[in-house]
């Protein structure tokens, strides 16, 4: 029986739940799982932020983020990053997350995380309540011994978000066979 | 140890895989997992298709599509629809796969996903050798008995694509707490 469902978009969860990082002096990160790669050359990814939030003024002012993977380890953390408003908080402090230099932009990465890419602006689009950043992707590395083949092994626990206070990890790996 | 990944986009990995629904009066299926939603109000996501693909001919003509969400048992499905182009076979002959009517637009739901969301094309915008896609969700509804409070429960099985021929599914549900 196939049934009406309030929130749409949970039928597209669970996934990748990343910590974005921007702002120019003061620097501020924010969960996000509304994220999609969107090209491979040139390498390009998007985001989607809700319009009135501290992010997308950071984003647009600074034209530059990174996205960092984390792993289960980080749930807190991610909790956290996404329910406070950098505005009024300092998530950094909060959430004890550890900044190091990017190798290609200003922002920083969050260094507890697994995976790391550092992206400028290249899009924006307007859509509904939030706006659509396009990033074109300068560097993107992550922690070699979590990789199989350029793939995330079972080992990296990357955090999905399957909705609210909801999370999960990827289950056992299955090569499909055709 | 970090180090640079060859293909950034498999560290937004694994995530839901869709099976995209268009067409006039020849329906093609194709799988997609550049997809998230964009926008809670009005309800809209975004898909990322190869330019030059049969699928982007297809919406940009008929300006609808559906998403539908596979389990794990339609690996093999998923695996054909991703790999073979419209322009040459009959993808729905080829994987079995079944049709039903729509509520609200013309084209088809693929009856044997666990989950539907109806589309119409709202914006387009030029990403590298892709095209994104944002649609406005029209109707979205899944098979109750795999929903639990608006989320898919552990039994519904979404297929996550990790990259390459490599699938996995949902792990056990977490509860974050803080």
């Amino acid at each position: 029986m196939k049934k009406d469902v309030e929130n749409f978009y949970y039928l597209l969860h669970p996934r990748p739940v990343v910590l974005i990082c921007s702002g120019n002096e003061k620097i501020n990160i924010m969960a996000c799982s509304w994220i999609t790669p969107v090209s491979e050359e040139p390498p390009m990814i998007a985001i989607s932020l809700w319009k009135e939030g501290y992010t997308c003024k950071l984003i647009e002012s600074c034209k530059e983020f990174t996205v960092n993977i984390p792993s289960i380890d980080l749930i807190k953390a991610v909790w956290i990053a996404g329910t406070k408003s950098g505005k009024n908080v300092d998530k950094i402090a909060l959430t004890g997350l550890k900044l190091s230099p990017s190798k290609k932009i200003k922002v920083p990465i969050i260094e507890d995380c697994i995976g790391h890419l550092e992206c400028k602006l290249s899009k924006s689009l307007e859509v509904g309540e939030c706006n659509l950043y396009v990033g074109e992707v300068l560097a993107a590395y992550a922690k070699e011994e979590l990789l199989e083949k350029g793939l995330w092994s079972e080992n990296a626990k990357v955090l999905l978000h399957s909705g609210g206070k909801i999370f999960t990890i990827p289950s056992k790996l299955t090569t499909v066979r055709i």
